[in-house]
């Protein structure tokens, strides 16, 4: 038995995006040299989720999957983006100060609705390796979401793998 | 340490189906000889969930238990099911091809509901194994949940556990 | 490799609570030795989930942090507090005969806002270990989820290690 650990990283936009990132972690996998076990695809950022989906085929204007973007629509009814501070309860003003603290700008914390969509999909996802491959079925694939629409941002992504 | 996989299947139906699996787990969890773990209960469907929920007692008329029937209510409200073509962005043409291909009917992909409500809820779910027994509480069930309103199907639930 | 469990309990109230319980996992990991592998928080609880989010700073009049009232006002609209008998299916009458045998009051039942809530939000977070410490990026927080509002209970937080 062991453990093995990678990460990789993406760039996000302003936008909510969805990157496909089934080949990274593959290949992690293969280079985990474990092949019955647990994987474990996970979000260190709170505005962002990991999810598993079947590929849309098609894309919007913005090269965003349609199936992705209507899970976004879905999500707009349910937490609305962000668009007037005051919006949301949350950032308060010890929020801000503490942001300030780090050199960020008060506008970076107007993303309440990223970090509700996010929590609300969740973190990881958590994948058996059976026989060398995930099991993903016909249609599967891992997808990194990041929710933020504040700024775009360099996002890293962690594969745990447990087994042998 | 060793890992055990174990699969099972069961057949959905038109509606939203919830199977209560906890018999089928538990018994995969004796055949693996594990003892201490972490027990992965998993959906390799992109339009079924694995959810852990207090038994219901009640039915309705269709035999869905009638929390998971409040379940439907709320995830109706979330993501409607799709009754009209283009309700959804998704499918768009190139899935329609694809799918096609692979001698699906068009109407099959007419599930986008199912595949948004099913990525909120969830793909797995991890149980950890105590002293031979997954750690459910008083009320705890393992529910492998079907949100594909369009075709019943063969389903196949997989079980995965990591442990000693 | 090993598997180490610990638990712990808290105190919850009649209105959701989410209690940081960050510390008490960190001191768990510490305990088990294990310093590479993956770790699970999990909720035994079906009223109950287990969140990564970010800290809020500060709080409302009632001590909860602005980011997680937030997320109370956004399942408020998806799944309203159950304020009248019947406003929801479940629980019906052998549900309440059921609980009625465990000596439990039939007003207790009347939480299936808080299953709900909590079925959306999942029962549990796993988290990568590496190098002795859990990949919580900059900002991470693991908070116990209570969304039962007919009863303040003491509820057990279980965590799991596997690793080496």
């Amino acid at each position: 038995m062991s453990v093995r650990h990678a990460s990789f990283t993406l760039q996000s936009d302003r936008r909510p995006t969805f990157d496909d990132v089934t080949p990274q972690v593959e290949e992690a996998l293969a280079a985990s040299g474990i092949t019955n076990g647990i994987l474990l695809v996970y979000s260190q950022h709170t505005t962002c989720s990991v999810l598993i989906q079947e590929a849309s085929d098609d894309v919007d204007y913005w090269g965003t999957e349609l199936l992705m973007q209507d899970l976004v629509t879905v999500l707009e009814a349910l937490a609305p983006t962000c668009r007037t501070e005051g919006q949301y309860r949350h950032p308060g003003p010890k929020h801000i100060v503490a942001a300030a603290g780090r050199d960020e700008l008060p506008s970076w914390s107007l993303n309440t609705d990223a970090h509700l969509r996010s929590v609300i999909l969740g973190r990881s996802q958590a994948v058996p390796v059976v026989d060398g491959a995930m099991i993903l079925g016909e249609f599967g694939r891992i997808y990194f979401a990041d929710f933020d629409q504040v700024r775009a941002r360099e996002r890293t992504v962690r594969v745990q793998v447990v087994g042998e």
